[in-house]
C-alpha cells in the first residue's frame, strides 16, 4: 500500500478536529444573549482554548507530515496504529470545550485533567505510530534521513512525561496546569522555528 | 474517470464521520453539569461508543482502501454504489449516539438494533460494492492479485450475517450485543495485524 | 491554474454537506426521549430525507466529477462560479432537514419550497459554471469529447426548470413535490447506470 | 517538504469552515416554530452573511491557491504561519453567526465589531504568511511570475487597513460596516474577474 492516501485521511481527520474546535466558541453564547459585548468578553477563555487546541493539532499534523516524510510504506499494524493516533486527535474538542467552560468554576481541576489525559493518550498514540514504523526501519524509506530519524524519536520519548506532569500540576492548581499546555504549544512553535527546518 | 477523486470523496466521508463522532460525546455533558469529574466518569459509555464506532470507521476506511488498490478504472455504477456504501458510513454516529445514551436504560434494545441494523446495510453495500467491481474481473486491473480478491470476496461474504447475528442478540441482552460490535471491531483489527499485510 | 486544487476543495465541500445530513437526523431525537423504539420509527421522514440529499449530492460529486474530466485549466471567474455552485451544495442540509421536520405539518409547502428553490439555484449554478467553462471551448481540453460535452449541455439545461416544476407542485401537494424530488433522483441514478458510462 | 500536504490541510480548513457556516442558519429556526414560511422569510439576514461568509473564504481560498503556485518549497515557520492563517478562517463561522442573529438588534455594533476584527486578523496573517514566503524570494520558485509576486504583494498589504476601517463605521452604523463587509466581497469578485487570469 502506498501513504499517500493515509496521508489524505489523516489530512481530513486533523482539518476536522480543528475546524470543529470554533463550535465550543459558538455555543458559549446563547441566541438570547443579554449584552452581546459584555458576554463576547466574558468568554475569553474559549479563544484561549481555541487558540490553544488549534495551535497544538496543526502542531500535531506538522509532525504527522515530518514523520510521512520518512516512510517508505505503510501495512496493516501501522495502519491501525494511525487510527488510534488519529482518534486520539479527533477528541480534543471535547476536552477544549471542557476546559474553556469551567476553568473559571468548580470543575476546573476536572477539565485540565481531561485535557491532560487526552495529550498524553496521544503523545503515547505518537510513540505507538514512530517506533512501529522506525524500529529496525520497518517502515522508513532506503534513504531516510539517519539525523532525522533520531531527532523524531529523541523529540517524542518526552512528550508523554511532560504532558502527565502539566496534567498532574492540576491537583495543585489547574490554572497552572493549563497554562503550561499553552506553554508547551508555544515553545515547541518557537524551538522548532528556531531550529527546524 | 480515474479512481483517485473517488478516494478523495470517500477519504472525506470516512474522516468527517470519524470526526463527527465526538459530538456525541461532547452533547452529553451539558454546560450547567453539577460536579464536572462525577459526570465524565458517569458518560463513559460515550467514550466507548465512541472508540468502537472510530475504530470500526478506520477499519471500513482500510478496506475500502484495500480495494481500491485492485480497481483499474470506475464507472457510474460503481460511482452510485460506493455513495450509496458511504451513505451508511456517514450515518454511523446517529446509532453511536443512541447506544452510548441509552444502553443503561429503556431503549437499550431500540439503540443496539438500530447500530446492529446500521452495520449490517454497510456490510451488504460492501458486497454490493466489491462484487460489482470484480465479478467478471470488471473494473479491477489486469494485474490485480488472485490471491488478494479472492480473499477480499471470502471475508466481505459473511460480514452481513455476523451483524446480523449480533444485532438479533439485542432481543436477549442489549448489552451482549453491543459487546459483540465491540468484539467484531477488536477481532479484526488483531487478526488482520496478525495475518494481513 | 491546474484543476486539481479546485477538486480537492470542491470533493471537501460535497463530503462535509453530505456527512453533516446526519446531524439532521439526530437532532430528531431528543436525549430524553419517552419510548425510543417509538421515535425511531416516527421520525422515518429523516432517514429518507437524509437518503434522498446523501444521493443527490452525490449525483452532483459525479456531474462535477465528469465536468471536471473535460477541462483543461481554470481561470479565476470559473472558481468564483465553482465557489457560488458550492455555496449552493454546502445549504442543502438546511432545506433536507426543514423538509423531514414539516413534510407532516403545517409548514410542509414552505419545506417543499424552499427545498426546491435550493435545487434551483443549484442546477442554474451547475449551467452558469459549465456554459462558462465550455462555450467557444474556453476552458475545455483540446481533446475532450465532443458527445460528451454536448451531452452535458443537453442534460443541464432542462435541470432549473425540472427542479422549478417539481417545486411549485408543492402548492398543490407537497407530499407530491417531495416525491418528485425523490424521483429525480431515483431516475437519475438508474437512467446513468442503464446508459451511462 | 513539498508544499502538496500543506494544500490539502488547508483546503480541507477552507472547506470545512465554508459548509459549517450553514449550521448557523439552520440553528435560526427552531423545530417548535410556529409558521415556518414567515421564520423563512424573517431570517434573510442568515442567508446574506451565508453567502458573504462563505464567498469571502472562497476568495481566501482561491488566493491561498494563488499564492501556492508561486512557493517552491515550505519550512516549518511557513507551516505554523499558516496554521495561524487557517486558525483565523476557521474562526470566521463564529462571528457570521453573530451578524446574522444581531445585527436588527441591540448586539449589532459588538457583531458588526467581531466580523470586523476576525476579517482585520485574517488579513494580518495572509501578509505575514505571504511576506515569509516572498522576501528575498525565500520560498518562491525559482521562476515565480515577478508581476504576480509583486502583484500579490500590492494587493495584500492594504487589507488590514481596509477591514479595520469597515470595522470601525460600526461605531457610527453597524449596518453600513456590514454593508461594506458584502462590498469588499463583491468588488473583490468583480475586480478580479475582470482582470485576473
Amino acid at each position: 500500500m502506498s501513504p499517500s492516501r493515509l496521508e489524505t485521511f489523516a489530512d481530513g481527520v486533523f482539518a476536522i478536529a480543528a475546524t470543529l474546535l470554533i463550535l465550543n466558541v459558538d455555543a458559549q453564547v446563547p441566541g438570547d444573549v443579554g449584552n452581546l459585548g459584555d458576554s463576547l468578553i466574558h468568554i475569553w477563555p474559549s479563544y484561549l482554548a481555541y487558540a490553544v487546541s488549534f495551535v497544538t493539532i496543526g502542531i500535531m499534523w506538522v509532525n504527522h507530515h515530518w514523520v510521512m516524510t520518512q516512510i517508505d510504506r505503510v501495512d496493516r499494524r501501522f495502519l491501525f496504529a494511525n487510527i488510534g493516533l488519529l482518534l486520539c486527535i479527533a477528541f480534543v474538542p471535547f476536552p477544549t470545550r471542557l476546559v474553556a467552560e469551567h476553568i473559571r468554576g468548580a470543575g476546573a481541576r476536572d477539565a485540565a485533567l481531561a485535557y491532560g489525559f487526552t495529550m498524553v493518550a496521544t503523545a503515547i498514540m505518537f510513540n505507538v505510530t514512530w517506533f512501529y514504523a522506525s524500529v529496525h526501519q520497518r517502515l522508513l524509506r532506503a534513504d531516510a534521513d539517519r539525523a532525522i530519524v533520531t531527532g523524531i524519536s529523541r523529540s517524542y520519548l518526552p512528550g508523554p512525561w511532560i504532558y502527565l506532569g502539566a496534567a498532574l500540576v492540576a491537583f495543585v492548581s489547574p490554572t497552572a496546569s493549563v497554562l503550561l499546555y499553552l506553554a508547551i504549544a508555544v515553545l515547541y512553535v518557537v524551538e522548532s522555528s528556531l531550529f527546524g527546518n
